[in-house]
């Protein structure tokens, strides 16, 4: 139950027990397909342009950040925890002129606070977290591709840890290009990174003047591997196992349904707040609508030892309780409420975990 | 039986379905531990600086050269298939000043030539490929770690195809760096390149003025993560699967001893021989010495449609034989004797393969 990788469902691992097949084999073909269709379907798009990238989330937005922009030019990084600071890192190393759009963390950007820097800085690519697994807020993102396509910036967004369990719909939000990760929502192992060009991305990258600076990563490359471009080439070998997993978790995506599961989500986020509230526990994010439902931020109250309460959660009840990461390191607890662990029974076993492991250090208040 | 991936041992595919442990709990620290006993075992190596990169064989190159070399530095690649063409695209992307050392597909490199390019360009790093799947040739690297340091180059070396199948002695070589696949000999799922880093290589890497432009291939924090600087820091989420499949993998590679591999896939691929030559088949590496035990490249006869006799096999006997790739493209078949498909009853039904095949084109001479 921490911020992820959350358990996988077991027919997702059992299909990774499947025999091989030849990464260049007209079944396996048959496979990435379904798996593109199962993309649509969670990405909220009708875009021929998605992919799993063979990589973690990082690779994801590795991938992103090398294919949307050449060196020299710039992007915008709403940076309000740790996502926004590693892809900071990560186009600054490939020669990317960052601005480093900085915000207090537990906050979110106002419109106002993105248009002001898409006046400013001009750029060609604004990145924004949806959720942010390190602070547990949740930014929102209805009408930002409008407002990044009139000031001509592309809109990349990370939904690592939010995609699946809350709504997100990338045609209809103008998202340009996003990425995420087979390990939290969507109940697979870690190792697939979820990704979605717009038009308007694949345009900027067939047009670019240099090659993005990684083989690895090279969406004209992967693009060709995946059928965006109507034949099919060798690029890297597609892997079999992994995908064979991200096809079986899209199935059960499909089989919920997406409102399904954004009101589970919702619901148990709720139900948890209530119990850990009962017992005295606040909110990291003060403001209720900047809340990620599958990332919960919990202030660690002044006097508790929070790695103490962790240790005893796991020693006694198998659960795994996180803390914070980054700028909420030792402010914090995190609480994940993702895909296969997102039960009633998983958030019983968190609050029991939580009033058992605070009356042990003597702080139960209630 | 083509050039891989390779089936992978049941065993392997089995562990894969074992439930996920989080990536930063000792349980799975334990794991890692044990994955770089095996690696340190089958590279015959005491170094350290072993990992696995969490990516195919494409990304573990990528990271070799990333790490490597600054921009504006010198690799000498010994270019004789696709691979070495490959790594001179990815060190371009990187800024790295290429030289292209060709060689005729089919052929190998001679000391003095190495010699001669490392007098002439002074290169941070040779490239050598060990195995090229592309032409079916064994590059000799006894004696080439010395030469290398003699001139101040580090080693840099490609086993995707090779490791486990044929001779390899990282330390008794004087290799500085190497790559591999999981998915060839190793017998397990496309998704880990094993990697290895000299003493010298690492001190080059930690001596770096810039940052690796990539910061997923980062060695100065993957390797922080699989504890080769003394503690623990989280890079990216290890790939719990795919991790415990190359456990697996390594141990079956223990069970057997690399002594017995070695000794199986040389006896395997000389019963081939035996067989293929029987029917007026001939080898496309002239120099018996030359030729790779682990992916066989034969000549396609005049007037033999090699696609078809490819389609015959496997809708005949479920046998996947494949063509040639880059140079060799329509010149060659390619047979893999790799691992877990490394048997007699295999071998046999490739030579039936060839036998029926060739018959069914009114082409089997003997």
């Amino acid at each position: 139950m921490g911020p992820g990788p959350a358990n996988a469902n077991p027919r997702v691992l059992a299909a990774q027990a499947m025999p091989l097949l030849g990464h260049m084999h007209p079944p396996f073909f048959k496979i990435m397909d379904e798996i593109q269709a199962g993309l649509r379907y969670v990405f909220q798009t009708s875009s021929e342009y998605t992919c799993l990238i063979s990589g973690t989330g990082h690779a994801g937005m590795e991938a992103c950040i090398t294919n949307l922009l050449e060196p020299g030019e710039t992007i915008v990084i709403g940076d309000k925890g740790i996502w926004g600071a590693r892809a900071a890192d990560m186009a600054g190393r490939f020669g990317v002129n960052v601005v480093d759009l900085k915000k207090e963390a537990g906050k979110t950007f106002t419109i106002a606070e993105l248009e002001a820097a898409l006046k400013e800085h001009k750029p060609a690519v604004l990145f924004l977290c949806q959720g942010d697994s390190s602070t547990g807020v949740h930014q929102n993102l209805a009408g930002l591709g409008e407002l990044c396509h009139a000031h001509g910036a592309l809109l990349l967004v990370d939904t690592v840890c939010s995609l699946g369990g809350v709504p997100f719909f990338a045609d209809a939000w103008g998202i340009d290009a996003m990425y995420s990760g087979s390990q939290k929502v969507l109940g697979a192992p870690p190792g697939a990174a979820p990704l979605f060009f717009s038009e308007r991305a694949l345009k900027k990258l067939r047009e670019r003047k240099t090659k993005p600076m990684s083989y690895n990563w090279d969406l004209n490359l992967i693009g060709d591997y995946w059928g965006w471009f109507g034949s099919r080439s060798y690029h890297h070998t597609g892997m079999v196992s992994m995908w064979y997993a991200m096809r079986e978790a899209l199935q059960i995506m499909g089989e919920v349904g997406l409102e399904g599961m954004w009101a589970r989500h919702k619901r148990l986020h709720e139900d948890m707040w209530k119990g850990l509230t009962a017992m005295g526990l606040e909110p990291f994010v003060a403001n209720p609508a900047d809340r990620l439902v599958t990332v919960n931020t919990i202030k660690v109250p002044e006097g508790v030892d929070w790695l103490a309460l962790n240790k005893f959660a796991m020693d006694t009840y198998n659960v795994e309780l996180a803390g914070g990461l980054g700028p909420t390191l030792g402010r914090v607890w995190r609480v994940g409420i993702m895909g296969y662990n997102a039960t009633p029974a998983n958030v019983e076993l968190v609050l029991t975990s939580f009033r058992e492991g605070l009356k042990a250090q003597g702080k139960l208040k209630a």
